[in-house]
């Protein structure tokens, strides 16, 4: 070995071991996560192709279609954040040219429109306020007018709080040969969700909301009738890192290398469904209704109030509309700091405008609230 | 919340808490992380968007730069495992119709071909036996030849155990306007390195072999070069997650929101990097050289060749020759069961011929040697 370059040292920095400040994560997400999550993935990695890791991802699958209320066979986690996990759906279902409707009622649905046209599909939205959703009719009238091969809905939006109801939506569908493809970012595990009996085709989430689980691995699945246009494509996935073709090939049977899984992360989300499947879907969806009406309760008693129409309110994420007079962002801040609490600010047209208050999986507790509404307290201008 | 279908239980697994046998990694990866790093990963998350992860974020860019030896402004580390960098360094640096020239001598060049291609790439090869590597010659050679927008080398092939030499690589591509762009999944923090004065333009990592960390975080650097090219693309990156000019504001001054990071991998991935910032460099690239030429002489003394000439053999991965006769499988699967240690198979053209033994990050120890060659001598037929 030798080297004639002297190495330069200006980046070594001369560090102390990690030091992070504890904190009550009651934003958008991430959510904290259950101790024992976090010890499961403290355990040391195994292979990509072990035995036990293999058994592991297949218990992950079943539990990802029990909570999602699936019998989809390509139902895994992608190997990155809930972005990924979308990105996998416009990406596997998406060919050039497609008509891609999309329906606009907040930052996510921007996102949607954003990557669809990334991979060449021709977009079309309909748009609502921020905070409303869409019905029957309006979906009705736009298929007709579009025929899409897609219509893309977000079920939870998490930058409004907004719950977009999504029966009756595969019946229109089924007219017009349209998938429907649905973010479930913000709902999965936390706000019910029948992924086979609403005939969604296409759906991805992410762990460290509903789920309780760290960031970093996220659910994803596709029904029959999707992966049936997958299997016909003229052209390859635009997407090598996530293109399910290979993926379904790791997940599946063949068990072929495709690329190594962030092993820790599938320890820690094996083990956040197991904890969400002990406790039941039906009682976790509970849970996350009862202590959000306990919630928005405290918030009005504090004289504010919620941005969305409660029937359409999502149990997981509030928005909270910002006083007039009162600067939104010098109150995060201070949660934060003085009494290590996070919430979040509003995105896009909200901006400003509103506070987001998640109370997801371990976080949906009544303590939470109860935490969140004294600091409030002391807070607010009187 | 009214709701009238009833839950299927059907995936609804009753387990036990995780339970994950212990296992000693020396294959191609990932690699046992050292416990501090298990350790940090283990920390509660914080938001994205905290002032102490942002700090964190510093520290993580920082000290990539240290271990890849570049002073790039943009150098991040992807959310995601080593093929979502590698993904995002095609995705960032082709546009549709540039010639990408790929040198292909095993399974990871193939890798880049497929990538480059699905991003619209006009791909030219040029091909060596796998466990081979490129001289100047024959890449200047092909560059004369095709002209390419992109040259890209496979710095450590992970299939082969081969380490291509790069010295004077970027003083041809110079003359043809050509950047040049590396594969360093399996040398970086084990193998010589110096991005800038080797004139690298873009270059992955992972996390879960020389680093020590767990993957699922990976590290990415582009040069103003590249990042020039990026700025005056005519068509927007085709993917989303892994845009460069949106992720480059969340890692950049602006702190724009784009995806909710894996907050604990990059606790894991600082812990990592501050241990071998501390270790320096130079140390552990020796450590490296050290412990694998003692594994060289183990092998050696147990009657097995190496595949891979001594000059081009890789410190971090060593493909080792499976004897005439010898069920390369079983002797693998033997070790795991008995032994609790893994060792890869061959890929591609070495498939059956050769067993790959990684010595890596923290694995890169006497003792590991020592215990897989015990086991070796166990196991071999006499």
């Amino acid at each position: 070995m030798t080297q004639t370059i002297s190495i330069n040292d200006s980046g070594r920095l001369q560090l102390t071991p990690l030091e992070i400040p504890s904190r009550l994560l009651l934003g958008p997400g991430p959510s904290n996560a259950h101790p024992t999550v976090l010890q499961a993935m403290n355990t040391s990695p195994v292979g990509h192709l072990d035995p036990a890791f293999l058994a592991l991802m297949d218990e992950i699958q079943s539990l990802l279609r029990y909570v999602w209320q699936t019998e989809n066979p390509l139902t895994i986690a992608v190997s990155g954040t809930g972005t990924a996990a979308m990105e996998a759906t416009i990406a596997n279902a998406v060919e050039p040219g497609d008509i891609v409707l999309i329906g606009v009622a907040g930052y996510f649905g921007n996102r949607l429109v954003d990557m669809a046209g990334r991979y060449g599909a021709d977009v079309r939205t309909i748009t609502k306020p921020w905070g409303q959703v869409f019905n029957l009719d309006e979906l009705k009238t736009a298929l007709e007018t579009h025929r899409p091969t897609i219509l893309a809905l977000v079920h939870a939006e998490t930058s409004t709080g907004a719950r977009q109801p999504l029966e009756g939506v595969a019946d229109l569908c089924n007219e017009f040969g349209t998938l429907l493809l649905v973010d479930t970012v913000t709902s999965l595990g936390g706000v019910p969700l029948f992924l086979d009996a609403w005939g969604v085709d296409l759906a991805y989430s992410c762990s460290q909301k509903g789920l309780g689980c760290p960031p970093g691995a996220s659910p994803f699945t596709m029904s029959a009738r999707a992966v049936e246009k997958l299997q016909q494509r003229q052209s390859k996935v635009a997407n090598w890192y996530l293109d399910m073709l290979l993926l379904g090939k790791y997940w599946g049977a063949e068990r072929t290398y495709h690329h190594t899984a962030p092993i820790n992360l599938y320890y820690a989300l094996r083990e956040a469904l197991r904890l969400l499947s002990e406790e039941g879907l039906a009682n976790s969806w509970q849970r996350h209704q009862k202590n959000v009406e306990y919630l928005w309760e405290g918030l009005e008693n504090l004289g504010l109030s919620m941005h969305v129409e409660q029937e359409y309110r999502l149990p997981t994420l509030t928005t909270v509309r910002i006083p007039a007079g009162v600067d939104g962002k010098a109150i995060a801040r201070q949660l934060l700091n003085e009494y290590n609490i996070e919430i979040g600010g509003g995105l896009g047209e909200l901006a400003g405008k509103v506070w987001r208050v998640g109370l997801m999986g371990f976080n949906s507790r009544k303590e939470s609230a109860d935490q969140l509404l004294a600091a409030l307290r002391q807070v607010l201008p009187k």
